[in-house]
């Protein structure tokens, strides 16, 4: 191969890479003060996984599916200590009064639009009642958010499928997460930018236990947005009630720690959530369904359905030690947030509705006016 | 036709008559100090309709559909001011945040089987989609509640489609209402009795405004049954912990009025129908899912969606004259509970299990014994 | 003495027994189907203590102070786990949202008047800062509910001092606890009859746990009254909405328990009381503030915040254990609230209000109608 | 006078109101993009009051009390929308229950310190008792709300007595509101500095309907402090977790509007509060006792107890049309508190504990080197 010919594969490898790869981060956007976990993602949280199916098909399908598994064996049988925070409930979200009831979850979470729900619901009980152990169970608690993602998607054809959601479920894999136009996120739109996936994790100092905090967004929310504090809006001269602009939209956040805490603390945790979305200028509108879904897959406090004893025997952090979680989880969101901004790429979709992608070396310059990027 | 034929048919008819439509009251069982509406159904409230479909299919197809239309009119456009209270939150009701958050409802209200919540939200969804007016609609929040009728009925399979349950909305229809093994009440058990679908009314005092209260149950839960206060649990020496009873089990309540109140006094009013339950055995077990959807169809409350005024503008009961609501859904509830085990009849199902109705005669002896029939 | 004289002694001292001592169930009234502890009394769970300081004073004053200390040691430093529900929160309860958000409780509680819950506060607040193990303390969640006693009372001069309260946790002793018109009760009416402090208890069968759950009721409300069943009120041909009768007013309940269970189970648990309070005739009126504190004093879950782990280690039944402890909870409110009632005496006050006790000889003669009495 | 002194005196005149005066819109710090009242404080809504009781009093009485006057005249009997969210629930705030289950509020609003709670809900029981039309009262449901300035005042000695509070009651007036080192805020700590009470406003545009919103907050909580976005805690490297910086601590955030909105929507925009305290940099630690009072004084539809109707009828804002008054309660709250941040000065107190203010020419540095200050 000649230098000229490597140079430009060079090149075109580098611009893969950045168009693909370069998150919030790798522009020295440097959210809070907690360090992250190694991939900046939630699957950071030993055992997690994520998966997406992506539709984009023809003029105007664009949706998809995302999947998050606590851990992998049968969530139904090895149920997760789980808290489901309600932001703003104008949204569809499934199985929210039995993790409220109960404190756990028993299924995969799916991520998904609004009107496919039901579908994923569907699957989320095939897939349970398949499982050769889950012969006998005759009740499953399927729990699916979704945001709307009408403007750029055919929502009402209803395309998801519950082949779609099982293959995403089946895809999980740790490592790293794909973000932007991706699963649930194909066809959302956040700050009158394209929306999507996002995720970050933060690991709390070792003196305060060394926990790891993951966080998976489908962002899909209006508001006067904010970049590590940089007033992206104000400068775009683009926000809510502003030419036109709305606020309405939905943002999904789960939130995944290796900490071990039970059902109320997790439910203040996923409060916490909500106070990351705010640091990018979210104002949770009207419209908005904004839940947070919240889980600790620590080991010692996974609740085994084949266990015969009466007692669960737990060992949680106490109240006064859950503090640096609250931060982490705030932090995390934030970027969360922000990330699902960087990754995605700009989107054309049902009746010729166009959406682009954040302007990357805008907002950086604007980052930069505000001294907001090293 | 002779005499004797004739009166062998009104013989006849009167069997069928009596063995269909006696109900607590007709046995001279009077509960609670308010009197009934006409019908002493959930469609004394004018303009709500019920409407069943019915699955015995084969041994093991025990289930059904039932539908509660609050008024005629698109729903969607209409929405009708509302409130979830969660008893118990051990089920798979959908559509209760948003409900919470913005005060109302926009579907019909559905009851059906544990695993076949989906399906019947697809449906709800389909049907306000295919509204020539929903033309533009793309987020429908359908509510939709369930009991577990997976003892007698193959509740695995997800018998019931979405043809199912439009059907049911598509019977729907003002006047009596058909009680026990029908519709979402098919399969289910009630203190160990055949359980279904059951209805009372209640009208306050014209001093106190006269409005009617109307309450639809679907029985499907356990506990120490009482009649009117006659100890009938405890004279057949059937109950939970003893000779290996369950408890188990869960109860929809669905309550309507015409009293012009609002979405949090309709709450309060909701979490009144819980008392109705205690009154008759109800113990709100661990593994129940009791919710009740309270609803007033008031008209001059109806949220109009066509409408352009930033106002909506409502006329209320005030707080201090909600008293008599709440004793009115105690004793309508209590009622429909009571009538939906009246009505009930032996079942087969699954795996030859077999539930028996409520024994009538032997019911009627005790509560002579406690004098608590007329 | 002679014989003559020392009989009538001995008559007339058992006529003051019975009257004093006679309760529902030494009359055969059976409320349920589990067996009560030893007492009866929300002391038969161990360790549990109850003080009164009741203020009879000329002609208005008729109030007082109840105080329940789930243990003996400095409750502040050896937290217990708690759940305060709110039946209807047309109340003063103080205290709530930390119990709600903590999980637990730090101060004795404290029953009392409406308008002197403020200082029932400060009392506890004293309380609490002048142990000395608590000197560097400088927050305190007082818990301290109420009724309104203002009918016979001269609420409006409050007249409880923060020494009454710390006289009532002072007294505080475990064993047989007094009821009817004592401390907190002394000035309460139910049903339209004097009402006042009531107590019970359960103890699950063995095989499930055999744990104890107390119940201690400050009884201040209406409703349409029934005893075990039996319809009281419509045989007396008064309840509310007839002959001017009212239903409003309130009830404070307290759940104790030796189970393990943590905060989320005993919410479940406190709500179960209202159940309870059901099946005694109320309906929970607008105007009542029915709240319901449930405590587990189960040793090895107290919070010792004297313990310098990071760690809260906990054995708690799970889920699918709690429903005895629900029936417990239901039968042991009821019950109490009967007791309340049939120990109460006549009792005249404020601006010649008077209040007659439950004439129990008509009672006992309608129970006996209704086959309720043995 | 001649002029030379007249000139300083005007020198010295215009620096004392400069070091008083000088808010952080002042320095150029513009927050959000809504346009404030006209004196940016809780009293741009027509009728507020804000009243101050401070006492500062030898070596370590360093508290105070902040009375809110939703109008001018009986509250009780013409009681004010409200709802309370609990942003975290680790405080002491008074009269929550009643105001969730009965959407309005009937006394002033009440700020103080963590153990004087007890007193001034006395106060307010007072003060509302001896008003002549209230002469038959024998309920109130006062509503306190409180931090901890337990660091620099000897709160343990309970020094703000019923006197104080009414006071602070009597002094409340319209127009400009003292900020900083005063009633309630008279002693407490924001991100490490001295915190105390704040203010802003906002007004929506008339074309989406003109309205106002006022906040008033008293902060006494930790974070990460950021201005305006401006990272201000990592450029002091003063954070939680970092050099042994403590995060707990409390808000309490009280918002007025004169929107026409009821208790639902109050709740709602009472939730954006935290919203706004989140872009601050508070995290609403394990420790805090964050809960957000919202009341609408919309004449339309205060709650007049004198009429005789059954009936209450509103005019209030579609749901749809509420999401302007969350941007406005996010903004006003984050503003309100940066002001509490600027009016504080230094304070010493209890066992020789210092707090420094804010050091505003450093922050002023800081927010230029990110382009946050005009």
């Amino acid at each position: 191969m000649n230098i000229k010919f490597s140079l430009l594969l060079i090149f075109l490898i580098s611009q893969t890479i950045s168009s693909q790869e370069k998150r919030a981060r790798d522009y020295g956007i440097k959210i809070g003060v907690l360090k992250t976990g190694i991939n900046n993602a939630i699957t950071d949280v030993e055992g997690v996984k994520v998966g997406h199916t992506t539709l984009i098909e023809g003029d105007s399908i664009r949706t998809g599916v995302t999947a998050i598994l606590p851990h992998s064996q049968n969530i139904y049988q090895l149920k997760v200590p789980a808290a489901i925070y309600i932001g703003n409930g104008f949204g569809k979200l499934a199985g929210y009064s039995q993790v409220k009831e109960l404190g756990n979850i028993e299924t995969p979470i799916i991520l998904t639009n609004t009107l496919s729900v039901p579908t994923a619901s569907n699957a989320l009980i095939s897939y349970t009642l398949e499982h050769p152990e889950n012969k006998n169970v005759r009740s499953v608690n399927a729990v699916v958010g979704e945001t709307n993602d009408g403007y750029l998607n055919d929502i009402r054809g209803r395309h998801i499928t519950e082949k779609h959601v099982l293959e995403a479920i089946k895809n999980a894999k740790t490592g790293k997460v794909k973000e932007g136009n991706v699963g649930a996120g194909t066809g959302t739109i956040c700050f009158g930018f394209k929306g999507g996936i996002g995720t970050s994790s933060r690991v709390i100092p070792e003196s305060l236990g060394g926990y790891t905090v993951g966080v998976l967004v489908q962002t899909n929310y209006g508001g006067v947005l904010e970049i590590n504090g940089a007033p992206i809006a104000k400068e775009l001269n683009s926000y809510p009630y502003k030419n036109g602009m709305e606020a309405d939209g939905s943002c999904m956040i789960v939130v995944v720690t290796d900490a071990p805490i039970g059902s109320r603390n997790l439910e203040r945790m996923a409060k916490r959530a909500m106070l990351g979305l705010a640091k990018t200028g979210g104002i949770a509108s009207n419209g908005s369904g904004d839940y947070v879904i919240a889980l600790s897959i620590a080991k010692e406090n996974l609740i085994d359905s084949t266990n015969d004893s009466s007692f669960y025997n737990k060992t949680e952090l106490k109240n006064s030690k859950v503090t640096p979680l609250f931060l982490a989880t705030i932090e995390a969101t934030e970027e969360a947030i922000i990330n699902s901004l960087f990754a995605a790429e700009d989107m054309d979709g049902r009746a010729n509705h166009k959406i682009k992608a954040l302007p990357v070396n805008d907002i950086i310059k604007i980052m930069k006016k505000y001294n907001r990027v090293k």
